[in-house]
């Protein structure tokens, strides 16, 4: 299986780095970071990442997985990677987003009647892109994962581990990465956190939200001229 | 808070990434990518990582963070290496490890008498190095805090801010990133594990156990030529 993960600018890069630990402890498994060009990516926080192949070097990719973060609202925006995303995914056998990811994937015009998920803070912005917001951490239609924020992408993987080789090459991997998760507290999601955690996080991610949601629309505008 | 998280070939870069998405979102708080030399770090499954600073730029750390890896192996025994990090431990406020990062830190001469944790596949070796080794994901010895395989890192991190920031802080941290875990098995640890899975998982790795056992004994045997 070959799988290809997105490298862009401003990526978070925990939605990448974590699939990419998990997928490639499963057969025959390969990752490569592939990325507009070879130049190193920055994510936040500053971390520089080099790609492995351009979006002209790429093979076929059996699997595309798409992060978020920041950087998803100008490459939503952006047409050489929309349409990278495009062609990837005609023949992908599957395609996987974490956190905001699933807005470029939506921006790619591949979440049309979809159902799918996003990071929380997100969500509302799915349907602009035509799909059917779920509440849930992994979300899966047919050939399209899903999952919510940052660190969800380790669930992903694990679940498209299971769907590709079983339940016990899945709980393997899952062992090898040790992942008996012991979260400090029961807040990983709004309607689990105290209210006023919930309230300051939202807040504090307001201007976060308004240039996300300013993008999306565009990024939707776009997508119906295409048409 | 000034935290430096060390990069060294061959190492597991979940353990690092991990925490390299949370630290940073706690208030006053900066990651570096530290190395011996600024060229880029290979992780293992190929991942190539631009450190920020080397050993001798380097500033002085309020968090030292050591991820592990198959390549602490070769860590363990590079002098360069170890005493950048007995040097940086000095006055940090923090010394964290995850994974089997904690050998790099009893090789380095920081476990004598520390209750710690690593990788389940590796704890037995902690004894070498003087430490007291503890079955639990993540263990705090006064400034010193381990956690177990891979994902405990997210773990960690969140520890960490909770002990620097207080609840509040480390709730809107794990919200931020949707730190909600939904593992599909409960198998993240050997004891949770079908029998069998967990016989295959550590006849799988026993290879890359032998190998780091023998690195252990060479870089205990180091440690008391140096007294």
């Amino acid at each position: 299986l070959y799988c290809g993960l997105l490298l862009f600018p401003d990526l978070t890069q925990l939605d990448l780095t974590g699939p990419y630990e998990i997928l490639p402890r499963a057969p025959d498994t390969q990752v490569v970071l592939v990325a507009k060009t070879l130049e190193p990516v920055e994510a936040r926080w500053g971390m520089r990442i080099i790609p492995d192949v351009d979006f002209v070097s790429c093979p076929p990719l059996d699997l595309l997985l798409v992060p978020g973060g920041f950087g998803v609202n100008e490459a939503m925006l952006d047409d050489d990677t929309l349409r990278f995303i495009r062609n990837q995914a005609e023949n992908a056998r599957h395609i996987v987003s974490v956190c905001t990811g699933s807005l470029l994937l939506g921006a790619a015009g591949l979440l049309q009647g979809k159902r799918a998920t996003t990071h929380w803070r997100f969500r509302s912005l799915l349907s602009r892109f035509g799909a059917i917001e779920v509440r849930e951490r992994v979300v899966r239609d047919g050939s399209l994962f899903s999952g919510g924020g940052v660190t969800a992408g380790i669930d992903v993987a694990l679940r498209v581990i299971a769907d590709l080789h079983g339940e016990e090459v899945a709980q393997e991997v899952q062992l090898s990465v040790e992942y008996d998760p012991d979260p400090l507290f029961g807040c990983g999601t709004p309607e689990k956190a105290p209210t006023a955690v919930t309230a300051r996080a939202s807040q504090q991610s307001q201007t976060a939200y308004e240039r996300t949601a300013k993008s999306v629309e565009l990024a939707a505008k776009m997508a119906v001229c295409r048409h």
